[in-house]
């Protein structure tokens, strides 16, 4: 397994041991990780930390270049809001764990040129599988859907 | 002037008086304030935090049906970012003061069905030109092109 994506995995995972939604991401650059984060909607009451907010976040403020040579990786398809992020830096780039779950805004990154690559990983798709069998609101309110 | 429009105005100065770009937001639900805030790259070294991201997060975690009967109102046409984060959380209706200095997504909120209204206020221009002026750097990071 490619080790950027086993660290959006990690993250993922970390989030689930924390009782929080289970999806991480890392953002790279020229090989090296330069941020990396997960969903905190539980852990901190956010509404805007979704793995690849909190992994551009914690990246910093960056050079417009440096995002324009990254790539993202993501556990899950990118939500409306996280796909926008990765336009407005220009990312160019995103790897997915899966969007069998939930199909993000795939077609959109794609009509701006954006490169996208779906593993459907089974890890990926079993911890989502698993935290929304126990937990369907907090799932639904995180892609904001009614509650059941 | 609109009283919640007048708010958002009232964030992008108090950012503006921090040294902050001066974007401003405020999320009206059944006409009440439930989220304000504005941008705060530059205060909290967030590459996160536009106005309208601000506002969503300041007001915690609402149901769905929340959402949908909210009106977000921002003194700049949203990014491809924040734009995302409305269409997340299906957001009906946006007020924007301008789209002179920076034309967001609108064209994408539209196609969605989202109510899309301009006011092309001149105090949020000026504030907006003031800032780029004295902070040209600042701006293009915010928006994700290169500094000069």
């Amino acid at each position: 397994m490619d080790q950027f994506f086993e660290e959006a995995l990690t993250q993922a995972k970390k989030s689930f041991q924390e009782g929080g939604i289970p999806i991480g991401s890392v953002l790279v650059h020229n090989g090296q990780i330069i941020g990396k984060g997960h969903n905190r909607r539980i852990q901190r009451d956010s509404v805007i930390l979704h793995g690849e907010m909190d992994a551009l976040e914690s990246a910093g403020r960056q050079e417009a270049a440096i995002y324009k040579q990254s790539v993202i990786y993501t556990t899950l398809s990118p939500c409306p809001m996280c796909t926008g992020a990765i336009l407005l830096y220009g990312i160019p780039k995103v790897v997915i764990g899966e969007n069998k779950t939930f199909l993000g805004s795939e077609a959109l990154l794609k009509q701006h040129g954006v490169e996208v690559i779906v593993l459907n990983n089974q890890e990926c798709i079993e911890l989502m599988r698993d935290f929304i069998q126990k937990n369907p609101n907090e799932w639904n309110e995180d892609i904001g859907e009614e509650v059941l």
